[in-house]
């Protein structure tokens, strides 16, 4: 039985904090340009990372949420009950990230200034924009040596390594906080309170031919299944597992 | 020695016909699914088609072209010195082509009617929008079994067969009307006339490390070599390959 899972953001940060680490994860698996098309993926997620950078002051959104995150934990210091080695290492873990993030550069800084991304970077989400009569610098790039593709690329990800290890610490914690229980969705509807929750993550069998869209927000949301076949609301009752975090 | 192939058009259909040739390529090269991220390219491969060919009437387009080309391979029928067996291969393959084209849809029509494609196309260029929560279907979609992935996008490609076989043919046609002849660009410039060619193809060793900028069109063209490290124009006699055609 193969599984489906699901996650959704409940607020706009997480949302971005879910996209950042997406691409990050796709701009390291197109890293190694193992296939002679994987630059595609390669640029295209790192020059939407440095138009989310734009957007957000990610470096500042992701510090104070670290902060928060260890002011939680600290509540739960000398607390009965709470496996106090686990604790210190994760506090451990945040202070170590928290330095890292701090001490890095503006995500995005030296991207933005590097003069072979730069020159790229605009035509590229043209359609077909990556013809080499659009981009012959990119043409040029891809005809040098693997090694020397390889040591640019990690030239460009290292910078966001600091980020990258603060997201999937923040979303490990986060996704930690509530475990998958079953839900049944009457009529192919759910819906609930969510106290103040970041993310849902949903699991459910491909088998049942349906895939589930969610509306809300912190406090409260709604799931609806749809067939996948037919794109209809599906008026079956679902049993699903799910987990408010 | 690496050779840096490279093709520039000199007008603005040419242009377009290089661009669709490169985008139908990419989505037959990511049709296998054979990384987890290969859907991907084979998405954004297919909704770039499917932009340009809402820019540009392609199939009477190729039409026209292959009509002209046609008469014009006709005026070689019982010169002398023209071999008449490759001419007839060449006719026959531009009226099989021809008739091809003309029995096809609209190009992308079936593509725009289908339900699945319509759903995630729109979000799809969104900045990391790919992730699970902006397009449940799509993620649905990636949990089918390998064969029946392969068999949607069969279904997808087979309605742009015919484009593909077109396109291949006039470009090849278009591409054999010269032979590449060694050139000097002095102080890493160089011009010349055109006489009404379509698209300029050059050949240069990598290691020159240069690449060319090439500005023009049908009946005047000039090249201008820049260095890749510094971005800068090039001021050294480069000496390279060039066919008009």
């Amino acid at each position: 039985m193969i599984m489906l899972k699901f996650e959704h953001p409940l607020n706009e940060k997480v949302r971005i904090y879910l996209r950042i680490d997406t691409l990050i994860k796709q701009l390291h698996s197109s890293a190694s340009f193992e296939t002679p098309q994987a630059y595609q993926l390669f640029f295209r997620s790192l020059f939407d990372l440095m138009d989310l950078f734009e957007q957000i002051q990610i470096k500042s959104e992701i510090g104070k949420d670290l902060e928060k995150q260890k002011l939680a934990c600290k509540h739960w210091m000398g607390v009965a009950g709470v496996d106090q080695a686990i604790l210190t290492t994760i506090l451990n873990e945040i202070d170590t990230s928290f330095k890292q993030v701090m001490a890095a550069e503006r995500f995005g800084g030296s991207l933005k200034e590097d003069r072979f991304l730069s020159s790229i970077r605009q035509r590229f989400n043209l359609p077909g924009g990556t013809c080499c009569f659009d981009l012959p610098a990119l043409h040029y790039w891809l005809h040098l040596p693997l090694e020397q593709r390889l040591a640019d690329a990690k030239v460009w990800t290292d910078t966001l390594a600091p980020l990258k290890q603060a997201l999937a610490l923040m979303l490990r914690l986060t996704r930690e906080t509530s475990q998958l229980k079953p839900q049944i969705a009457r009529n192919g509807f759910f819906q609930s309170e969510a106290e103040d929750a970041h993310v849902l993550r949903l699991q459910l069998p491909v088998e049942l031919g349906v895939y589930p869209m969610i509306s809300g927000h912190k406090n409260r949301f709604a799931i609806k299944f749809m067939y996948f076949d037919t794109g209809n609301a599906c008026s079956q009752d679902i049993e699903f597992d799910l987990a408010i975090c």
